[in-house]
């Protein structure tokens, strides 16, 4: 399923997570308006599949943490130091919930932000599904910018959350020893501070791709699978039912690039979430558990780090078509470039 | 039904709107805790019933304007220059729903107060009747300063809206070249510029007092009817069926004082009500209006302003024991000094 690409390049597709996925695409797209990717056209469109399973409900509010990293970073509403949420945010929202007593308050929930939420949460309410909600806030952080040249898809309209499993001594509190709790209270409360014993992704498996999704891989010349989680972004667009599939089947090159370098994530929580799978915690642990297409896996090439070559041998016997390239997104231009590299590997891919 | 009054008072019911009947009841909390009310025990208990027809669904959140001013300006969290919404209160969220395109930004939703809405949103969505969520917020705002001795009842758990019946000159819009609008769109985004040719109470027929309501009314040593709007705060709690007749049948003395000084109000909008009501807007029309328990009415006394002192003749030929006094509300003594004179009229009353 291995392809040369089509030249000029149309139509890229990026299945995403939050912080680093949106640092990419805004890296990618940056490349795109100033010409720096080999054979891609100016015109070029950009398709985001995003993960959803980090959703939840908080305070009767529907929060979509990847789709708004997604929209406020490419839409410039980000605050660029944290990485998440709103520049110029306030917090009094949160302040006031907890002076309430009200339980939960350690999500970051800025006072702009929580608008989106409200917008969001209406639409919900009034029927809409997801893809369509995300669409109407698009309007306002992709359109004016992007035009036609950036769609922002959720996985799927269905819901789906990640929950974690961690030990529990509190045995009045959780007789089995063990309790689950919400992935975002797992990341941002405990702070990954204690082993996931194990994830439960609920509706995952009774998920159906969001609409376009299914046709945003297969029509694209080029699908991309950035520097996002493996487990808990990626792992969970792949889980959709139907993804993984049509993944494999796409005329389209498949080309990720690793958000391990020399063992350690550069954002975010990998690094745990490996672990907690079982999985080889590298940049060559995390290519051979997406795989290479030519042994039933999603990958045609596979980039890691200059400073992981070491392992391009492991990965090149595995099907994959590597490099090994810089892959610190420091800002758009070193970014751009390494948008460049995975086009460049996916040109090599046999 | 007139009656001296019991000595000590202990229990008094207070008929409250937003800004007017908090500021009130303020200066009444204060001549309690200072001891400057005639007869008043110590530990005098004060139940606030307040209108709730101001009450409006926004941005998906269920908002209590009346409510929420007198909890927040018993609480102290009332910003005082406004005399509603909250102190140091920021309105990011109000800003990035006009920034989505959102309509009705025009009501003034601060960051803080906006986390009173999600608590009682939720509160109201999983089921709990709004007096058991006005409760559950008191927790906050009320009993720390006051424990037992002040309890904040709505005036009903059922949904009853005020509407305003507008002239609209845009006959695409408003075939009939009338419109319906909620009264805060009326007050807030039209400042009441325009005439209202009517006054639609919707649910109000149908809805029945609050849990603790009657006897709040029946149970109390005085009733008082703060300087609040006659139409649209206190008329709309007397609109709720039954209410009226448990004012008219309690043993217990009421006593009023005028919103209306020298024919204007001091706060809010009763003349534009009044006009549109076709009541006479003065001191007088306000307590004919009310009128009387020996004619019909609601009230044994009536309190105007000292530079109304010429309706007194005919208020008391209405069957009303009346003073004329100082009814500027312009600090917590001043305030209090006007609930110890509403109370020495009701022990006059006959």
């Amino acid at each position: 399923m291995s392809s040369t690409l089509p030249s000029p390049l149309r139509s890229i597709t990026v299945l995403s997570g939050g912080v680093g996925g949106a640092r990419f695409l805004r890296g990618l797209l940056h490349g795109i308006r100033t010409g720096v990717l080999p054979g891609v056209s100016a015109d070029a469109r950009v398709t985001v599949i995003a993960n959803t399973s980090d959703d939840l409900w908080l305070h009767g509010l529907k929060i979509c943490p990847d789709l708004d990293t997604v929209m406020y970073t490419l839409g410039d509403g980000i605050d660029p130091e944290r990485g998440w949420g709103r520049r110029d945010e306030t917090w009094h929202v949160n302040e006031e919930l907890s002076a309430y007593g009200v339980e939960n308050t350690w999500f970051g929930l800025g006072d702009r932000d929580v608008a989106t939420h409200l917008v969001r949460t209406q639409m919900i309410e009034a029927g809409y599904p997801l893809s369509e909600v995300t669409r109407a806030l698009s309007q306002r952080w992709l359109e004016p910018t992007y035009g036609e040249g950036l769609r922002l898809l959720p996985m799927t309209d269905d819901r789906t959350e990640t929950h974690v499993v961690i030990a529990d001594a509190d045995l009045d509190r959780s007789p089995s020893g063990k309790r689950v709790i919400h992935f975002q209270e797992y990341w941002i409360k405990l702070r990954a501070s204690v082993p996931a014993e194990s994830l439960i992704f609920v509706g995952l498996d009774e998920s159906t791709p969001a609409p376009g999704v299914v046709e945003a891989i297969t029509e694209a010349d080029l699908v991309i699978v950035p520097p996002s989680n493996p487990i808990v972004s990626v792992g969970t667009i792949l889980g959709v039912p139907g993804i993984r599939e049509v993944l494999r089947a796409t005329s389209a090159a498949v080309v990720g690039l690793s958000p391990i370098i020399k063992g350690h994530h550069v954002h975010g929580m990998a690094e745990q979430m490996l672990t907690s799978a079982g999985v080889e915690v590298s940049a060559a642990g995390v290519g051979l558990l997406y795989g290479s297409r030519s042994t039933g896996g999603v990958l045609d090439a596979w980039l890691v780090d200059s400073s992981d070559a070491d392992d391009l041998v492991r990965l090149s016997e595995a099907g994959l078509t590597v490099a090994a390239v810089p892959l610190l997104m420091s800002d758009a231009d070193a970014t751009a470039a390494m948008a460049a590299e995975a086009i460049s590997a996916a040109g090599r891919a046999r």
